[in-house]
């Protein structure tokens, strides 16, 4: 029998830094974009009418001799029990023999490659100079994207925070962000976290009611919602603006006008699923724009492809996460794990 | 944290019997007839050309309170090195809350449920006063198939075992056939495995390079091979005959001149997995048969649907392996684990 690891939610909270996250999520896109990745067609079902759902996201990355899958549920009604909503596992195997390395605890790493992904989108697309972010949502996920930008950014100094829904959940997401944030680790190599909380506490947070005033003031947007329909106009963005859209991943979703596709440069983690299940869907079936317009953000990130070109460009990245962020952060996981002992070994 | 069942290879053949195996495919099957199951879009990858393959069958058992997937992988080049060419792991989850539930070695388990589908398949299709069996292919899913036949139909004493490619392969595995049997728990509560030991001497195994003669004699045939193409003609198969179909799994493959549909009773796990990847496909793209004309083994069993009508009707099984006998054997090793607290209870 083979043995492999099994990390559960602690030791991946103990070992899963946003640095780290990041450059995993980085090399995934990069490798996609090389062509040593391939995505397998995502499944998607409800399961429970109205209240579970549970989507399947598998690939390989031959850059990291892995092949893999996650599984992700969302069971709205346990949240009335106290019970987390979301569940995920994720499996990955060698791609030398097809033998399984190890099963993870995904919940936290998908917030941790969440937020990735929208850093990563303005990293490589909004104004090297961006010092204002504003966040649209202020669910759980919209932490993990504040994180993540704040580590990636170091320029941002300033974080707008809009709750489409209610302003009371801003003021409380803004009162509590900055002891959110301590949570997470940024480095692990940063003795007790303590570069990462001085650099959460130069910046300034700001809830407001307000979505046309905060965009007059912001260089980066990320938005962070289950919306379904737009809740950012077009003639609300002013030009240099970056936009990362994260919320839209099922059809049916959508976050800003379809008309600021327009004018804008649109990056996406994946053409495809772009088109069908992201925030470029509605623009895609309006033709505002056509799938041969999609840059791929690992064309951007290997330099093959142009993002920005100029300080007045509107860019948008749509990410609706794909698999190879799941197992390149899974496998970096596993690797680290290994070096220090950590997680369960069973024999399978 | 909440904990789930890890149960291995060795765990796992020593609680799975045939008996159990069987029940739950034939439940599996009546589940789907009765809309108590959803099976989800199957992926199929090669991921090294002519080397390595993976799929993923998923889906739910809304009968068993569980959802979950079963992800499979061949790794050619492995057998050189003296090691398993196949793995697989089952995850499952509960239809409560979407937690997990356990993560299981598949590779014994597959062999078992595939075995269990060919079975079923004489069970339902056969005449019942059936005597001889045929397997034609020597690998080590022909031992499966022979032990569920055995297992459900108490009328076999003879069968023959023909290898297309080479008579020395039928041979040898005539001679080990009985050893390899008596290794599998025909049921848990047969002490010593005694009866079982007993029901295997009373069959005669004999290999055969004539398939032509050894149809002659047959009243239930088996295929079970990587062939893509017919191994077996129309003009052999005499009035009468049952073939359970199981070695076309994937695009390409057939094992049974597509002719012999024109006049059969045409049973299938799944029509639309039947009519893309399974014995059907051949004779579905020649237009010998409609899907409308497939019935879905789950509906014989729960006799809504009527199979053979005759003593003298040719009858097909086409099975091409669904998620769902996975979900369903799997869910059953994780509640006899549970009763006999065998396996690795871990923190996820």
């Amino acid at each position: 029998m083979r043995s492999m690891r099994i990390l559960n939610d602690e030791v991946v909270k103990s070992i899963l830094d946003i640095k780290s996250t990041v450059e995993c999520v980085e090399k995934a896109y990069s490798l996609k974009a090389k062509q040593q990745a391939r995505l397998f067609s995502m499944i998607s079902e409800e399961i429970i009418e109205g209240k579970a759902e549970m989507d399947i996201k598998s690939g390989m990355l031959d850059g990291d001799n892995v092949f893999g899958l996650k599984l992700v549920s969302w069971f709205g009604d346990n949240t009335k029990q106290g019970l987390p909503a979301i569940t995920g596992l994720t499996m990955i195997f060698d791609l030398v023999h097809g033998f399984p390395k190890g099963v993870l605890n995904a919940s936290y790493m998908t917030g941790m490659r969440t937020g990735a992904a929208g850093a990563l989108g303005i990293k490589y697309l909004a104004r090297s100079n961006s010092s204002v972010l504003s966040v649209v949502g202020t669910g759980r996920m919209a932490i993990f994207q504040i994180a993540a930008t704040l580590s990636v950014m170091p320029g941002i100094k300033k974080v707008h925070i809009y709750d489409p829904l209610n302003y009371e959940n801003a003021k409380k997401f803004q009162d509590g962000i900055k002891k959110e944030l301590g949570k997470i680790i940024n480095d692990l190599n940063d003795q007790d976290n303590q570069l990462w909380l001085r650099r959460i506490d130069e910046v300034l947070f700001v809830a407001t009611d307000d979505p046309q005033k905060m965009l007059m003031d912001s260089d980066a947007v990320i938005t962070i919602t289950p919306s379904r329909t737009p809740l950012l106009k077009k003639a609300w963005i002013k030009p240099g603006t970056h936009l990362s859209c994260i919320g839209a991943d099922v059809a049916g979703k959508q976050e800003i006008d379809e008309n600021i596709f327009k004018e804008a440069v649109v990056c996406v983690d994946d053409r495809q699923q772009a088109v069908t299940v992201g925030e470029t869907q509605c623009a895609f079936r309006a033709n505002i724009i056509e799938s041969s317009d999609l840059i791929e953000i690992g064309h951007l990130i290997i330099g093959e492809s142009e993002g920005r070109r100029s300080d007045q460009d509107i860019t948008i990245f749509d990410s609706t996460g794909i698999s190879l962020q799941d197992l390149a952060v899974s496998n970096g996981l596993i690797l680290k794990a290994e070096e220090l002992n950590l997680g369960e070994l069973v024999q399978i």
